[in-house]
């Protein structure tokens, strides 16, 4: 570095809602720090918001700041800081601000997983960054560490906890014994779910995530609509209270497997409800906190905790890119780019291997037990426990038991057709309910 | 990138031991995944060994790789990667390596806690790079994410387990209700302690990775020499009883603080034994895991959790660190050098703060516990909990009672002379036990 005084590094920002505060706060209040750690002051040069009437004025920053005309804002900064979310307008933002040569930052997740590539390309073409830490599970560092701290090793697999909405959910099930319903709404009213909860609770924002993190990890393009999904809107009070019985809970688990098998080698990614043990570390996590776990080759296992999500925590890692950023507008070098050379296939849900946990209503007479057990190892699916319970009385006048079976690990599809073949049997009055048993 | 192919990058390896043969191994059979992802061919051109005669042929590399000559092997690498440990000849080997132009990657704790801004000061004037990844916590990504994940944050504090035959040690104390030298020899016998055990034992292992982790947390050199150091050596089978009674476990803790108070602006870096409640997540931390908490101002509390030692979860950090500084040679760009603005005064430890657990022999007479508690307030150190216990049947044939007293959090310096108060009391027999209490 020279004596000379360092050209400021110009900073516009898309977004003024809970993070993109949070980020100018921050770019105001850490403004020295920054600067001694960059080796240039950091500028912020503009805030695009939609509503200029919006009042701020507890924002440390200049009115003449705000601006309604983000396409020009993005063609006036060295560092493009993007958090709106959603598709529209942000990816053609951001494509602007990249053609301008602008490095980018963003927290949107949803469109890294639906058109990352064209992203890359983008700051490739341009010889700019794109870093994206905050998109995926909010403080925690993540992403730096699967796509640098990792990149000498040969990741395994990550699982982790990555949305809040839906662990606040299934935890207040967990203690209240509640349903779905109304724990929702009482989210909805503390401020954890939004009026319309379907990106969180039917998996969509976790999925995007997974995407992402599988991506990074298996050097492969994954999209989000490549990732297997199933929400927790039919999680039953049932299935919680079932849970609790075998000493688990129930968490909404974000899961990128690298395969290697007689099915052929690729990665599975998917996201779905699940059993865990009551002593798995994720079982612990809590409201709006995240956990990934991530299993490498020669580094084990690894596991980050942190705030998957808030205004602070978020800009925090947004404010970490930027360092890293702006670093190397002063000193030069870039980021790592797209890597996505191993091009590994997404294998369907089918070929991912799990455990399951079936709850039967069956007719209590003998040779029942026979038959159902009987249906497992017709697709070759080994039973770990069965437990059977018969009610005192029967409300039906007629002898039922219920029976509840956890399998050892099998194939998706096995495992499926054994529930169809089960559903289908005329010893099995109902299926009750099948959730998946991971961490154990 | 370009079509042409690109040069090869020479890479020299330092030691061949549990780490050196894992990252020899890793060189070998990750090959294609590094290239891919480095964008260039990465080459072992030379280990060197003190010991040439020593069977290797269990890994995969051409006999010809080893030279007992380390001066000259790191004159014609472009990255050389120690892993000798030790001060010298580590120190001399290194400043050679970046004089002739090559990046540097080290797990050498010891080496940097002593002497890193002059291999930083070696590192700049060369314009090469210098990693230490596998310093501090083998496997688990945590300097990378400290100094650059949080580099737009202000951390507050970093307190971790980061030593793992301490770890061992007091995790089986903690079980077999064992004394400290029994539990020792059997670590040895174990391969868990090495045969003088003390740069474990006595905390020197963990001073130097806390001056690391402090150093990197709060911008501010710090040494080895500068932390506060009690090890584990004095910790008896009694200490671990109390810690149960109190539903405790005694870890040996570092802890880096930023402290703002009325004693000044700096921070404070310690490492102790301490009690930690059961239910704090560091207390299940087994065996030779590792785990880190770092608290930053936006981020909140984050956890890193993995394995803190072994060859295979070490080198995994040393690959990780070695695709980085590969990236660099092949597309431009250097890492963070040293980052020592901040400069803050390193406080002695009489100013920070922590609770006691002090179990006293007292005589059982009306106001002693008046006496007790005198002269904990004479010192202005208040008191959380009291608990006494008469033994049925006291061997001297005096009336002596246990008390236990649990203080809030209050300065080490007031502490300490509370401590010495209450030793010169007449009312006091003896001053059995004084441990400090962390993570409540």
């Amino acid at each position: 570095m020279t004596d000379e005084p360092a050209k400021p590094i110009r900073v516009a920002l898309l977004g003024c809602g809970v993070v993109g505060s949070a980020v100018a706060r921050m770019l105001v209040t850490n403004a020295a720090d920054l600067r001694a750690r960059v080796g240039a002051p950091v500028e912020l040069v503009g805030i695009a918001v939609r509503r200029p009437a919006k009042d701020r004025t507890d924002l440390p920053v200049d009115p003449a700041t705000f601006t309604t005309d983000a396409a020009e804002l993005v063609t006036r900064a060295d560092i493009v800081i993007e958090v709106i979310g959603g598709i529209d307008p942000a990816r053609e933002l951001l494509l602007s601000a990249m053609a301008h040569g602008a490095s980018v930052i963003t927290a949107n997740k949803a469109l890294l997983a639906e058109d990352g590539p064209t992203l890359y390309a983008a700051a490739d073409a341009a010889g700019v960054d794109l870093y994206y830490e905050a998109a995926v599970a909010g403080a925690i560092p993540i992403l730096r560490p699967i796509r640098e701290s990792l990149a000498g090793d040969d990741v395994r697999k990550v699982l982790g906890i990555v949305n809040g909405t839906t662990n606040f959910v299934l935890d207040k099930m967990d203690t209240s014994g509640a349903g779905f319903e109304e724990t929702v709404t009482q989210a909805q009213a503390l401020g954890y779910a939004e009026a319309d909860p379907t990106a969180d609770v039917e998996g969509f924002d976790a999925a995007a995530k997974a995407a992402i993190l599988a991506s990074l990890a298996f050097h492969t393009r994954v999209r989000g609509a490549d990732v297997f999904r199933e929400g927790i809107s039919d999680v039953t009070a049932a299935d919680i209270a079932a849970a609790k019985a075998m000493d688990c809970v129930v968490k909404l688990l974000a899961i990128c497997e690298r395969t290697t098998g007689p099915d052929g080698d690729g990665i599975n990614v998917r996201v779905h409800p699940a059993m865990i043990p009551r002593s798995h570390p994720l079982a612990s996590v809590r409201d709006a906190y995240n956990a990934v776990f991530v299993e490498a080759q020669a580094a084990g296992q690894l596991m980050f905790y942190g705030r998957g999500a808030g205004g602070d925590p978020t800009a925090s890692a947004v404010l970490g890119d930027l360092v890293a950023v702006a670093r190397h507008r002063v000193a030069g070098g870039r980021g790592p780019g797209e890597s996505a050379y191993a091009d590994l296939p997404v294998l369907g849900i089918g070929t991912s291997t799990t455990r399951y946990h079936i709850s039967l209503d069956v007719e209590d007479r003998p040779g029942v037990l026979a038959q159902v057990a009987q249906a497992f190892a017709a697709h070759d699916v080994s039973i770990e426990t069965v437990r059977q319970h018969i009610p005192a009385n029967s409300a039906t006048g007629q002898a039922h038991a219920n029976l509840v079976v956890v399998t050892h690990r099998a194939t998706e599809s096995a495992l499926s057709a054994t529930v169809d073949a089960l559903a289908a049997s005329p010893s099995v009055a109902e299926v009750v309910s099948v959730m998946r048993v991971e961490g154990a």
